[in-house]
């Protein structure tokens, strides 16, 4: 579990600044998107099981004051943070819930030393996996619901963590196995896997290794077949298919060239064999722009390994999260920076697909018809229900997100030039924002209480 | 540390197929990376200490081998992954060594399975920081010299793990500081930090935020001047500064707007009050082409902080990384293909600033005047010298780094445009590539050994 250190270093000058003077008030911090990344019509929210984690197990150990009392901070300081715990509420959108830009993922109201040291760790929890959930479910869409995906991409995530968090995203948007081990056991992804050109090679020839892979693996025996010349190699797959009786259990993985042709080609030797039960595996290098040229084009592939393009959302590797502050000792803020400004107070989203979401102030009643989605989760630094097993975390988070994939408007499911769901503001928060931001344009940086 | 189930599926398939006909002969897998990515004059090999820490720490739990029994694993996989431990010989360039494409950063030769089973683990431990490392190296062309250049991306890397594997690639090239604590307690890269702008709007006025700042930090006094109106901000620092004494260590921060105008403004405004030892950072989306821009117009910014778009490599967050079979008990191997054939054998680069690299054949001697670039790090599984601490190992790897930097040749380090080193192969390798894939062309697939 992550230190108190895993941290901005501003985080603990600020929060030592707030304790030595006594400003422990109450703060709310809003967790949003600022803008979604070019071609998304919407994001989903991931990661909210892991900050709750970490908020409940924060705590600065002997050695992290050891190295914070070399650099700057006083004994009080670190008496302070010695006995610093996480002690807010939380509220958040259920994990798997979709959600659009400037809608809060998640608000913090805690003392504000506490609220501000776990500003990075938050945002960090939050900002990829919510990436590749967001990315993964393009993937998706690309498929049609022709196409079973798998995620592949692990071995150029940015680290050990970013390969299992892809690996979860990917599972909760529904892909439907992964090959990360360690993954699949978590969180109970199945595993896949198939077979590299070097167990091809290290064979005296491709026949050869097919054969020693069927024996070894008959029920999982995915036959990689471009290593020298893919329908020769589609070929000795047949005949290793017939010899081990694998008729309705193999297939065979493209890993290279035309593979919209080499398909198409592979299929009808196939199907020429009898073996139309044998599946059709494709990868390299796919993501949901070749997918979906691939689907839309009608070739024949049943299965895809979607791997490093998809597991660093290469197209869009960030989310321009943000984690405000709106609220201190009751009084709203924002901040007016160009291009950047924000608006005050706790917040709330009121979704209604029909109508359009508005964003309004926590206190506001829900209109009729609308879900409100942000729900207290923490309580005085815990849970509000006891943690759920790994499993069960994602589970949970798949069925929001099948919910609310089922409900978006056709616009936002677009992949090249997506409409996100219309969000705009209660007159509430609009008439409460203009107030603030007109204050601090007048500069009077600190308007009257709400 | 890692388990032996951060890995994909199929490595282990493969190892226990391997393990069961008693494909224990030695291999050899070349690391290297296929392309440059767009704009890449040059890649900055990173990664491998943590490499060698996974491999003499690889072995299976009871928890691992209980899971793979779940998963088509049979008693006698088991039994002998249980025993497995990295015994084999790897050679790799210095860590901060300046690479190009189809070079090898790593070699691993040792018993097929063990060899295979470590593929995932060394791509993935290589191929983020190398990507960062890279990125961060043009960061640092573009400051030219004249700006102090801070990591600051941890909020939105990969996870937490690539927070502090992305602060140490950029510590590597040259960044003089992080923001991150645990990157900085780790690795001893100097902290920094300034303040978020929920700080100013903790307090009732950006003046009287700047004072507690000033009073509680007056040795890193960083006043973030864009919360509400940039140039009232500076002024109000200039008040601070003047009255706390801080004229020869504050600096302020423009995190938003035109940088290049509110720099110049802001210049003006601290000259005219005499505090032309005040210094001007800015941060806000920054890369190396936008900070190029600055640096090329002459803006007057002292320091820079850069975060999401280098700590997730935005514009290629990753590396064409490729882990390759080149030979197995003494046979050279290859594949071929469509666009990714291999070339066989254990290879060595041959460095030659002036004459270009070579590409050879590890067993050939190295040409006079020319770097052998790959050495022996571990023998039998174990470190040919004792681990280095993190500092040490940083340390080794900046020198190694500042060398090289200092032979590129001009047109690889052009941001725009770059042209890479050239790089050919040796007569020796070239004919040995050439026969082996004639083989294989010819449908025969086992070259006589060499």
């Amino acid at each position: 579990m992550a230190t108190a250190l895993l941290t901005d270093l501003y985080e603990l000058t600020m929060a030592a600044s707030y304790l030595r003077r006594g400003m422990t008030g109450e703060a709310v911090f809003s967790l949003f998107v600022r803008r979604l990344p070019p071609r998304r019509g919407f994001l989903v929210a991931v990661g909210i099981e892991s900050c709750l984690s970490h908020l409940e197990s924060l705590r600065f150990e002997a050695a992290d004051l050891a190295y914070l009392a070399q650099h700057g901070f006083r004994d009080d300081d670190l008496a302070a943070f010695e006995g610093l715990r996480f002690t807010g509420e939380v509220r958040a959108v259920e994990e798997g819930t979709v959600v659009f830009a400037e809608e809060p993922l998640l608000e913090v109201r805690a003392p504000l030393p506490e609220a501000q040291l776990v500003e990075t760790l938050l945002l960090n929890q939050v900002t990829f996996p919510s990436a590749i959930a967001s990315k993964a479910a393009r993937c998706r869409l690309a498929a049609a619901g022709k196409v079973d995906l798998i995620e592949f991409g692990f071995r150029r995530t940015h680290g050990l963590d970013a390969g299992v968090a892809a690996a979860r995203s990917a599972a909760l948007v529904g892909f439907s196995a992964t090959s990360n081990v360690e993954a699949s056991r978590r969180f109970g992804i199945p595993p896949a896997g198939t077979m590299a050109h070097s167990y091809i090679e290290a064979f005296e020839s491709e026949l050869e290794a097919f054969r020693a892979y069927g024996r070894d693996f008959p029920d999982s025996a995915t036959f990689l077949v471009d290593t020298y010349d893919t329908l020769a190699g589609v070929r000795n797959a047949i005949t290793v298919i017939k010899e081990l009786g694998l008729e309705t259990r193999a297939a065979v993985r493209l890993d290279s060239g035309d593979l919209d042709r080499l398909s198409r080609q592979s299929r009808e030797l196939l199907d020429g064999a009898g073996l139309d039960r044998v599946h059709i595996f494709v990868s390299g290098s796919l993501d949901e722009d070749r997918l979906g040229v691939l689907v839309a084009a009608g070739a024949p592939i049943d299965a895809a390994g979607l791997g490093t393009r998809l597991s660093t959302a290469a197209d869009a590797p960030y989310l321009e999260s943000v984690y405000k502050l709106v609220s201190y000792g009751g009084r709203p803020v924002a901040k007016l920076s160009a291009g950047k400004s924000t608006s005050p107070g706790a917040k709330q989203i009121f979704r209604d697909w029909r109508g359009g979401d508005r964003i309004g102030l926590a206190s506001e009643p829900t209109p009729r018809g609308a879900e409100a989605l942000l729900g207290v989760v923490m309580e005085a630094g815990r849970r509000v229900r006891p943690a759920p097993t790994p499993e069960t975390a994602l589970h949970a988070a798949r069925v929001r997100f099948e919910r609310d994939l089922s409900a978006l408007p056709p616009m936002a499911l677009e992949l090249e030039d997506p409409a996100p769901l219309i969000c705009s503001m209660t007159d509430d928060l609009r008439e409460l924002t203009d107030r603030v931001q007109g204050h601090l344009r007048a500069g009077a940086p600190s308007p009257e209480d709400t």
